[in-house]
């Protein structure tokens, strides 16, 4: 009952989960029986000033003391503790944000101080996995209305650090993914910051895809860049573009996001305060969303990306931000490369507006520049594209790059992959159709983006005139066997690219 | 690549997580490098014939060589694994009945064939606890239609064993929970026993509250039978009283209600197939249901009840079961005692007829044996309760009892707790409103059921005429540090028991 009866001794076990906090402690620990502990039972752990909340692992082993706890590597980090301090344990008291949640779940409307709570508790770590998922669960389908997404964004932004940058205007652009290849974001920032925009660029790294926008520039430079590295390179040069993950901008995405990805959903309604709140965080003014359809890309249908651009702009609105929503072609991969280096290869060749850069590249990252410039009142409207084509045909937008790329730490060119398998057209014909997912399969199971030179050099687009033969794509791999993996996975499928 | 690649050498560690699945391996394990494994990522673990799915913590200290896994206590009895065996690992195949808990989290109706594919996966142990609570969440808030909640039924009934018992007619009730001290069924099962009906009755312990029937059972006899000592118990005496926890019975019930607890909620049409479910497969062929009505029950509103009532009674027909619901008065708790020891103290007195037996919980046995055996058509309508009157009053029923406890192993008789405290009135007044919820929670803080003699004796029921320092109920506990964790309770909250 009394407090000096609930401490035990810190032991170091060396086990990682992730960021999930689990505590470990003694069958016969003398805390677990006279409080009723079980495994599994979510305890309250405060070590000083701080404290956490974890799941309850029992032990009937010697790996622990009846007077001992362990923790996983990501709960001890939290709690800052070393071996032998002790540590205080108790019952985890009602989470009480978990009423808007079954209120949630039984069709009911959240209101911002609702939101507000909730976000708070899964930041403070409260939510367990099964928590999380009922929030994310009883969100999705449609059950959020435009309200619930501007409160459900306004608590995300409340919820995390935000940046402020001392200017009139600060742009940023989105893309909602899906789209293989698709790396127009360092082209842009090179461009609009050689026009004298600032765009300070956090970029995710790959969750489901080859590559994310921080993966591949990390082979040209460092992009994990601490809160006052990034004010620097951005004072100094206009524009970043580096890994958000260290930025801690609406944390509770962070922890949203991941429930997603085991699920496999998106909810429109997560999705928009996911990436308003983040761009809210970083202290943006002007935002360019692109949103490409397809088939095989993230947004399937004109009609869903039209609702989606319309509550995009809406809650951008009530958020306090300038939204422009672009809805573009999905059809196909964009640029030559799939994968960290490949892709950085590609974005080198435009910048230097080698004859052989990927035309389709160039016109994307000309075309969303232009979009950004003439938001941010700067540029005249319909002036915009040439004004970026100007920046990127001079030169200026290359030296900038390079300059945004040595700001932060260095400029690595880029290396291909050792090992390399050329798929050749097994008939001739009109190429109909190039399946997205399946092609960034490929370039995942080819190694990438762990391998950061790993993934796919595609030779083709939509509605060329195929030969027999005639090199299709390539595929690179840093080892052989991942280069088997690969080609298991292509000769068991046949659609991912149709040609007839 | 190849198979023997994956292979490692078992380590026992001593982890217990409840029924969490966890597998531990090396942070220099050649197969998380050559696989690309991270911590909490889903993989299957082969040993013999046998696989499960486990998320991975990764073990970065000298706990596990390279070359070694371990698992949670679970993981290992599931695969029944021993020391220095060899394990195979794998990825986990995408779980194609997750698409399935997609569209219902998209609103679309499932049928028979998707409940059963997920209800599969579930009882295999491939869901993740996101996976069940999506799961849950998505068909909870009035989600399922009726059509729905059959097929959801059907298919928990086809995941487990199913009992037979080579009889026309074999009778179960059940009640819906949340009304302390309301143990009828030991008696109906004497009673409808004592009368020659066949009763195998399968009981849960507390999830939530301070005594489940086999908590109660357990003070005076064996309740954790095998299948075949419950058949062979009900052979000789046409009734038993057991934990159904060891039977398998709708074994996804048992995973689900693990998550809605976590969640607190509890969705009617969930609610509906655990019940239902599990008399199907424990061989009922006529069933009455109890839903106890009061504000502070599990139901609070004769609409609710109604409600239910009705979606039940189609849904037992649809499954080819004999359901009657009944809606009964749940305002006050029944019987005197609350908790294990308690509770067994009331139903001796009742089937010995003893002049203090507490008479609310008479006329509810009564009732409900008698609705019991006019459903069945054994006897005549109108004549039930009469006929329940007769068992009980000539002492067949309690011989029958007694004969039950001999034939489960034993029969003990309660010993009531050290350690007491009496609550007096602190003003004269009329007992106008008791809290079940707040009565179970101090019966709870004191000790039950973990402690089995500790809980509440009451002395009132509403609307008595209470005078000043009389006593209204007795706190048990089996210590004293949990007599004071109850007091505490008691004394901050002054709404469990209101008289004005």
């Amino acid at each position: 009952m009394e407090q000096h009866a609930n401490i035990l001794k810190y032991k170091h076990l060396g086990i990682y989960t992730q960021n999930e906090n689990v505590v470990y402690m003694h069958e016969d620990c003398h805390v677990c029986i006279s409080e009723g502990f079980e495994a599994l039972t979510r305890i309250r752990i405060s070590y000083a000033t701080h404290s956490i909340v974890a799941s309850l692992n029992i032990i009937n082993s010697d790996m622990l003391l009846p007077n001992e706890i362990g923790l996983s590597d990501a709960a001890a980090k939290k709690l800052n503790v070393s071996e032998n301090e002790t540590l205080y344990v108790s019952h985890l008291e009602p989470i009480e944000s978990l009423s808007h949640v079954r209120a949630k779940i039984y069709n009911q409307k959240l209101d911002y101080s609702a939101f507000n709570e909730i976000i708070t508790d899964i930041v403070e770590g409260d939510y367990s996995n099964i928590h999380l998922s009922a929030f994310i669960t009883a969100c999705a389908g449609d059950r959020l209305d435009i309200d619930e997404i501007s409160d459900l964004t306004k608590a995300m932004i409340a919820s995390g650090k935000q940046m402020n940058w001392d200017k009139e205007i600060v742009v940023d652009k989105h893309c909602i993914g899906g789209l293989p290849g698709n790396r127009t974001t360092p082209l842009i920032v090179a461009i609009v910051a050689a026009y004298g925009l600032t765009m300070p660029k956090t970029s995710s790294r790959a969750i489901t895809s080859p590559a994310g926008t921080a993966d591949t520039m990390e082979v040209m430079t460092n992009v994990a860049l601490s809160l006052e590295e990034i004010k620097a390179v951005v004072e100094k040069e206009s524009g970043c573009i580096v890994w958000g993950g260290t930025a801690q901008l609406s944390p509770a995405d962070d922890m949203l996001i991941k429930i997603e990805k085991a699920l496999d959903i998106d909810s429109e309604g997560q999705l928009i305060a996911s990436v308003l709140s983040k761009k809210a965080a970083a202290g943006s003014t002007h935002v360019v969303i692109d949103i490409p359809v397809g088939e095989t890309a993230k947004v399937r249908s004109t009609e869903m990306a039209q609702k989606l651009k319309n509550h995009m702009e809406t809650v951008g609105n009530a958020v306090g931000l300038n939204v422009k929503v672009v809805i573009t072609d999905g059809t196909q991969p964009v640029g030559r490369g799939i994968g960290p280096t490949l892709e950085a290869i590609d974005i080198l060749k435009v910048l230097k507006n080698e004859a052989d850069a990927p035309k389709d590249l160039v016109e994307r990252a000309l075309f969303l520049a232009g979009e950004l410039m003439e938001l941010s009142g700067k540029v005249e409207k319909g002036k915009g594209r040439r004004t970026a084509q100007k920046a990127l045909e001079s030169g200026k937008a290359y030296e900038k790059f390079i300059a945004i790329c040595k700001a932060q730490g260095r400029f690595s060119k880029p290396v291909l992959a050792p090992y390399k398998i050329e798929i050749r057209a097994e008939n001739s014909g009109v190429l109909e159709r190039i399946d997205n997912r399946k092609i960034a399969k490929l370039a995942k199971l080819s190694g990438a983006p762990q391998s950061k030179s790993a993934g796919i050099l595609l030779n083709i687009h939509l509605e060329d005139i195929i030969k027999e033969n005639q090199l299709l794509y390539t595929i690179y791999a840093e080892s052989n066997g991942e280069l088997n993996y690969a080609m298991e996975y292509k000769n068991n499928h046949n659609d991912i690219i149709t040609i007839i």
